[in-house]
């Protein structure tokens, strides 16, 4: 048998609850059911397409506050529906389990603004009505709108964020992992004992930033802790990834450069005692694909028509903290401190872009990003996947909306079979939890991870 | 047609995501699926039980601690399912809906420990997905032992905990109603406009306990503010309650003084404005039924073996803040301060009970309770609710578990078409929301509710 071309990939649908993600203007397209996202029967079929198609995960992006960055104000958010509105992606996914066996869900929440007593149990209910098949995404916010929103001025500086998710995560640890120990349920009905009190256990945290105890109010799920997401670009961001994270989500264009900011925080996983192979590098990607050429760029072109300028932009701005409805060039020289991220010339460099350039965030193609495009036949797309696997040494990718969901039927039935029979892509799911059919290495967390270190 | 023999009843079956509620220890009974309490299959035949038999809601309790009272340890509360293990409700809920098409759901929320931006943005998505067959049960919290858990030393003082709470259902309702108008989303696809930006708006609240400024994130949903449900019996939950409830849990047997107690809150609401038909009165019941008396009778002795004493104990000790394991008979002068609630001497006049009865909550039976309980047959049973319904004024129940869900089953189809044949209960659900459900006016909120002084 040859060697597959590259490791298998794993493939994501990215999403969020909103009509607009990304691609904005979509749901305005004909056939596009984005404005469904109100309804379950339209997850419900998401989540169906993406489990035909082997998929890993329908994993969900969040944000707790509206961007207003461009033009200092949320008009075009509003109007174009940039990632607005946005309702709870918690709420959609037990109906979305429901419908499917194998397919798993990943969920960003918010850990600045719900005690981690409250977030340990959605997750650990998240774990039990999936059978084990949900992850969270650690996010702390970037928006001052959700700050205000939540009560507060601001939030707080980058830097205290992190250093309060990791006080956050030590109690969450305890909960998932301490409270209870695998033999405390018993279901003894002769005696009417449900569980063993000597086997649950209350914890308790003094922190600098979290104070509390109590028994966690669930008992153990599949995996316990769930698989933990992150995506953090900075270098505080990036360690705390090399601690926590089982899979990372890597912004950037797949370069030799990619593959040297991923072999450095397997590395630092490795010198805090984890296995460096316990960590996933998922990339995000667009992909237009159709049997052939012609009909492929017949396709990309029927969906840039629809992708809106303003929207884009709004979006953008409020990501960058950078109103990119400004004139810029009066800024070049870096002088001036950019809303939260920075000058602009740090933003331009971390881009990879020139100011000229910057309007081309408002265009559907591979101009607009820092991430992956490709438009093609199944065949160019597998070739270029695969060419992207091997030359940043991800693990796979998470496609991003651009049929609502066309491009997703697009990608299992054309896309899927090809890379398959290139022998890079799964014939059936693996077994049990969401982690092991990641890993292969069981429904529990992996050794050397800090969670072990609160296990009872 | 002759006049029915009281108002329409409204049943309801009452709920916790957790093995173990009210008669603790049902779940070793034979036939019950009460363990099954982690599995959505679980929950959609619930659903659909309760559903055939034309229910109004499927209501879920919630507690955010553990009850630590009784021997001042969780151990019982552990050993016997005292409402322990306890997930969270609001993640079975969509799944249920999804499952039925006119059932509606309560679930309780309480709102010392979230912001309500993100409260309000989780019913708007409850809303969204269940077409509007949701209700927020409004509830400030009781334990101790969820402020510890929560992050805090206990938690605060009873009155104080209304007066945030009036100020939280301030921002909640300009969250709610105050945020988008009517017509903001137009989904307009020639221009790309989702929705208007000048129907949208910005709310703020600068308060005592609350100081916020942000855009809702969520579109209208059908009900915008969810059924409110309230449970207050002191008199400033009363207060409450005649303000903002639309349903009410009432404790206490059907009696004079309790029509008395609900007459007196219709009055303090017709005074702020309210009509006072626009709240409905609901109190908890168990009933124990089959064909004939003998088998009812049967029934209910069984039962009985599987209702666990030490577990009732615990759980009416948490509720109470009494610790029913000691020898009380030192406390009756009511010197002592008993934790949390007042003194004994009060405690007993609030359960009309006497010392040396206090041992009765430990056993399955109207000596248990001050909870309406009937074991008879479905003619019986049917007396019995309409002769309580008169007596006391209120507009239905909330049936206890009793049978997981056996007990559903029987009243479904025993009772059910019993009632249906005296002309008091209904034989269809009414079209739309939960709230034109319940009161025939319409899917959004009633003149006179505080709710509306927010709407744009």
């Amino acid at each position: 048998m040859t060697k597959p071309p590259c490791k298998e990939i794993s493939v994501n649908a990215f999403y969020a609850n909103s009509p607009g993600q990304n691609w904005i203007g979509l749901w305005s397209m004909p056939g596009s059911r984005a404005a469904e996202y109100k309804s379950l029967d339209y997850w419900v079929d998401v989540a169906r397409i993406s489990e035909r198609g082997l998929f890993d995960s329908v994993f969900f992006a969040d944000t707790s506050g509206v961007h207003d960055v461009y033009e200092g104000s949320a008009r075009a958010t509003i109007e174009r529906a940039g990632m607005f509105p946005m309702n709870d992606p918690l709420l959609v996914i037990p109906t979305m389990a429901h419908a499917t066996k194998n397919l798993s869900f990943g969920v960003t929440a918010n850990l600045s603004y719900e005690p981690p007593y409250a977030l340990a149990r959605r997750f650990s209910t998240l774990d039990h009505l999936t059978n084990g098949r949900i992850s969270w995404n650690i996010v702390t916010g970037f928006q001052d709108s959700a700050a205000r929103a939540m009560g507060r001025d601001k939030q707080h500086e980058h830097d205290r964020r992190y250093d309060i998710a990791e006080e956050y995560m030590e109690v969450v640890y305890k909960l998932w992992e301490g409270s209870w120990e695998d033999d405390a349920v018993v279901l003894d009905k002769a005696n009417s004992i449900y569980a063993r009190a000597d086997r649950v256990h209350e914890v308790s945290h003094e922190g600098e930033h979290f104070r509390m105890r109590g028994i966690h109010l669930c008992e153990p799920s599949m995996q316990r802790t769930p698989v933990l997401f992150q995506a953090g670009g900075s270098a505080r961001g990036r360690t705390f990834a090399a601690r926590h994270a089982e899979c990372l989500f890597i912004n950037g264009l797949p370069s030799k450069a990619t593959a040297e900011r991923i072999r450095s925080v397997r590395e630092e996983a490795r010198s805090l005692g984890r296995n460096p192979e316990d960590i996933k590098f998922i990339m995000m990607a667009t992909i237009v694909t159709a049997p052939t050429e012609a009909e492929a760029r017949d396709k990309y072109e029927m969906i840039s028509r629809y992708v809106d300028g303003e929207g884009m932009l709004a979006v953008r701005s409020g990501l960058s903290g950078i109103d990119l409805s400004r004139d810029l060039s009066g800024f070049v020289n870096g002088s001036e401190k950019a809303r939260g991220i920075g000058t602009i010339t740090e933003f331009l460099l971390k881009e990879e872009k020139s100011l000229d350039r910057l309007k081309d965030y408002a265009k559907f193609g591979p101009q607009a990003g820092r991430e992956c495009f490709i438009v093609g036949t199944p065949s160019q797309v597998a070739d270029t996947l695969i060419q992207w696997m091997n030359e940043a040494e991800i693990d796979g990718f998470n496609l991003h909306r651009s049929g609502e969901p066309q491009h997703l039927i697009d990608f299992v039935d054309l896309v899927v079979p090809e890379l398959q029979n290139r022998g890079v892509y799964k014939t059936a799911y693996r077994e049990g939890s969401f982690r092991n059919k990641l890993f292969g290495q069981g429904d529990r967390i992996g050794s050397g991870h800090p969670a072990l270190n609160y296990r009872v």
